[in-house]
């Protein structure tokens, strides 16, 4: 059984998913929605995370740690050091590319991995390995910054799983990708 | 009572509404549903259309007129000569900024544009003259091709209308746009 990979992810409505300095100002600005279980749920499906050295830093600045499952930071230029000491039970660093981590991840078990990050997604997705994609929509156009997909060879067909919007006008959206 | 700019348009799951050479097969070879009146209902609501020029030669390929309202293709390259003849009397070419044609639109009485095409959409939007958007967004990637959306100055924040998902797994959503 190969590995599945799934995107949950936020976006603007114009499909960034964080300005070119990878600020994210212009999501923490949005209204909380409370009764949203939706990354809860969605956690409870995965055996662990893949995310980019940009995501990660990201995370870091959120006043709590809000994975509870085994994190996997793919970069090159960051190291064990980089882990601050209240998180180094939870996050390795891989210098793998995506081949040899998802060999690496089947031989420990792992089945569902979220995949975080505008640059690991795309190649996890050029890769073959993205199975599902949940797209939680902002209503805001930023302009510019880091989009979510990138180029690709030729086209990707999905199929809509479901569709609901939440109280704070966002639009969340899962699909299926089905494949070229 | 100042112009009040609507688009309604179709994009790829990555924002395009064509590809870099203006096709549109991504969004023909997808499945058609007969049950959907959202366009007719749309098109009910509007005095006119604006529209490109590319806008323009995309719809001229189609087996029949779909517009029942005026239609106003700005552009400084073409001109009268370029209409088709079966459709003299519903299409004029325009060569105004953005600022005069709304005055020159609200002078003959018209008080809802449907604004088509990504140019003349950015364009719209940037001088604050879309009230509007209504986005029906299509499983399938397409990697490259004219967004729907460009830079902008400030963030844009709208509100979310509505949103509902369609048999053929389209989901089109309607925003208000509130602002910078």
């Amino acid at each position: 059984m190969p590995i599945s990979g799934k995107v949950f992810i936020a976006t603007s409505l114009d499909g960034f998913i964080a300005r070119e300095d990878h600020s994210i100002d212009w999501l923490m600005n949005q209204p909380e929605d409370p009764e949203d279980r939706s990354f809860h749920e969605f956690m409870e499906t995965v055996d662990g995370l893949v995310m980019g050295s940009n995501s990660f830093r990201t995370v870091l600045g959120f006043k709590q740690w809000i994975y509870n499952k085994p994190v996997v930071v793919l970069s090159k230029s960051l190291s064990k050091a980089d882990i601050p000491d209240w998180i180094t039970g939870d996050v390795e660093i891989s210098n793998l590319d995506v081949e040899s981590l998802v060999s690496s991840l089947e031989a420990r078990g792992w089945s569902s991995v979220y995949i975080d990050g505008g640059a690991v997604i795309q190649s996890f997705l050029k890769a073959g390995y993205i199975e599902e994609i949940t797209i939680t929509k902002i209503p805001v156009l930023i302009g510019s910054g880091i989009p979510l997909f990138g180029e690709i060879e030729s086209d990707i067909q999905l199929e809509l799983i479901s569709s609901k919007s939440t109280g704070a006008g966002f639009v969340q959206t899962k699909y299926k990708v089905v494949g070229e």
